[in-house]
């Protein structure tokens, strides 16, 4: 498929990310339409031009016209939806997604979709502190990473219409992964830093330490601000490859407080030097 | 002691920190001075006017001709420093450091002086990730804390003088701490946040990983890039504060690991929810 300017997007699942994906699209002159679950969602949606036609039911009208649908669900919800209304999208169009986790999601729903519709799995890597539609914004897709995780049910074509969304939606790098890659990777860069933020905070509540905090502990703290409901499903959507990366970063963080206990100075140095060399791998590349 | 444009302040360690004080009060109009190793540093210094003298070696006459030293030193150098050179200090002068950790050095230093001179402590909580004079800087002490560490052994006066330092250094905020209290609270908001993010740069090294990197990744390693000569001393010299914090951080992780493994999403969430009204409180208040 040849995404063009007649091409129809439907967008389910108006949140921060499918509203972000609406305002890229309809700002590009795509037709987008949405189906989310709260009227005040789609009435806010339409009267921004976000989106030409929205319902809060699945109306079989707006899913037999689209040729490309995102779901921007919650994973549980996404695969709930496709098991009830999935025979009412039609043969030629291409399904996909933007969940954080892929092995519990991207199996089950080509599956449910069967030979009959292509569901071809991607991963925004972006997102906002806040939820909802009103704190929807594409910018923060500029520098952000897109990924793609085909299966062995995916065509070419699929994969290269799939990787053209991202481009449109203005996304700095495309790439494909696995699924098992992808959930171990996310496991480790997005999953466990959050659980270390949420543990860093919830670990000491010492009256009056925030009267000296410094930028440290700001910055490793930002994300400590979480939407309770998504991450408590996606940890538990990824708990295997979750679970690994957490007891490999305690059993290496028991390792230095052995070494401090032992007042390991060398050997301190030495996880110091370590790490100073592989951060500097991760600076963030200058744009422009 | 009042603080008046004829006050003679001595630096004692010009790097990071010893440079962005003598850049902030010379260009405030003090009459600034320096010893330290390197002749290329005192010459570096010189040639852009941060300080009006300089030496390598414990010259007599910059130490008894200064009316405020500020020891910029590793924490056990310091102590060495005024063990070997303590005599050379005057009764009238006023004795102060920015080591980031007291308990290991102010008694001691207070017990080397004995009453003959005034040694108070402060820290000012700044840096920058690079060392040397030539990343000085004195604008990273806006918007930070400067915390005076007074005992039992200091007068009224010395804690208002040391104060004023730190305000005419640009600090936003100065307050008070026991040198334990301060101990506790750097063991949490510095030197845990410091351990976690070297400890998460070298607990997984699968290649590739930075191309997938996104900025809460980037916010937890921030600070991973570290100098291992300074901080493997600050941990060490801060060994019990430190491993009660580390200690504790591994109870708070592991519980909420064991609460992913039994997929508790209700304890997961009640910890999210605890940590998102927490962090809150540690909002960079509005600068203007």
């Amino acid at each position: 498929m040849m995404i063009d300017k007649d091409t129809r997007i439907l967008i389910v699942g108006l949140g921060v990310i499918g509203g972000s994906y609406a305002i890229a699209l309809s700002r590009e002159g795509y037709h987008v339409s949405c189906i989310t679950k709260e009227p005040e969602d789609v009435r806010y949606a339409l009267a921004r031009g976000m989106i030409e036609e929205g319902s809060t039911d699945p109306d079989p009208t707006l899913i037999a016209n689209a040729d490309i649908i995102v779901f921007a669900l919650y994973p549980a919800t996404f695969v709930e939806w496709v098991r009830e209304n999935g025979h009412l999208i039609k043969e030629t169009t291409l399904v996909t997604d933007v969940s954080g986790v892929k092995s519990g999601v991207v199996y089950t729903v080509q599956e449910l979709l069967g030979d009959r519709v292509e569901f071809i799995s991607a991963h925004p890597m972006a997102g906002r502190e806040r939820s909802g539609v009103e704190f929807a914004d594409p910018e923060v897709f500029r520098g952000a990473n897109y990924i793609v995780t085909p299966t062995e049910r995916n065509t070419p074509e699929a994969i290269q219409t799939c990787k053209e969304l991202g481009r449109i939606l203005g996304f700095a790098k495309i790439s494909e992964l696995s699924v098992e890659e992808h959930d171990r990777m996310i496991g480790f860069l997005s999953q466990l830093t959050h659980v270390i933020a949420v543990t860093l905070m919830t670990s000491n509540d010492t009256p009056g330490l925030e009267k000296y905090t410094g930028d440290s502990f700001r910055d490793l703290t930002r994300i400590a601000k979480i939407n309770d409901a998504m991450w408590s499903e996606l940890f538990i959507s990824n708990k295997a490859a979750l679970l690994a990366e957490m007891d490999r970063f305690i059993g290496e963080f028991s390792a230095f407080r052995d070494m401090l206990r032992a007042s390991d100075r060398e050997g301190m140095r030495e996880k110091m030097r370590e790490s100073t060399a592989r951060r500097t791998l991760f600076d963030k590349p200058k744009i422009g």
